[in-house]
């Protein structure tokens, strides 16, 4: 399934670029909720997070705190949310990963409702998912 | 300074513990958000994401997908969002580096308020955060 980003990373649609390394590509948000809302984005092609190979990973999580130090340096923002949606439910809208870096400015930036709960099964839970990830 | 976290880490705190490699944490959030809501923190001291080493940035990176797999592997869940938040005006609240693994369940989850501006310095603003990524 091909998406915009595809077309950024060909060329065939330009992207205002702030970063960019063998398999990681940055720019700026065109729908920005702050100024300097980067977009830092695997140029392997898949849709979410979990989808993505080790390597690919690994290089988006190297890139983005230097990505972030930039920002900070241009926006003079100090602080600042990295959020990463996968899945229509959870507001993802572009189809491939992408992470956001987005300044927090004033009453800019990003909004977030937390509405906790509380762990009552924490020690059974967290055996499945340990078990999940061994398997 | 010292958080909660280092004393997560250093095991005089308990946690329910579903990952861990020779530079990642990862437990549950005793306050979770929604079924299965995790936290994945750096064992090196850092505030801010800005601040890690590329070496932790990248493991950080790298563990992300193989926990995320484990989390909807266990919950059910096919939508997440992942969120990390640098600062208290951004609503941190723990002083250490930590990413949230937040799966979406019915109505449980991560709330977004989403207020998009334009973008009418494109160019000069991806110039400047440019140069400050070279410099």
């Amino acid at each position: 399934m091909s998406t915009i980003f595809d077309k950024i990373l060909d060329g065939s649609i330009p992207c205002h670029r702030v970063y960019e390394d063998s398999s990681v590509l940055a720019f700026l948000d065109i729908s920005p909720l702050s100024p300097g809302h980067t977009l830092v984005i695997p140029k392997r092609a898949a849709a979410h997070l979990h989808q993505l190979p080790d390597e690919d990973a690994a290089a988006l999580g190297r890139a983005l705190p230097r990505i972030a130090r930039a920002i900070l340096a241009v926006t003079g923002a100090t602080d600042y949310n990295v959020l990463q949606n996968n899945g229509a439910a959870a507001h993802q809208a572009v189809m491939h990963v992408h992470f956001h870096i987005i300044p927090r400015l004033g009453d800019a930036g990003l909004g977030i409702r937390w509405s906790p709960g509380s762990l009552p099964d924490g020690t059974t839970l967290a055996a499945s998912i340990r078990a999940a990830l061994e398997a």
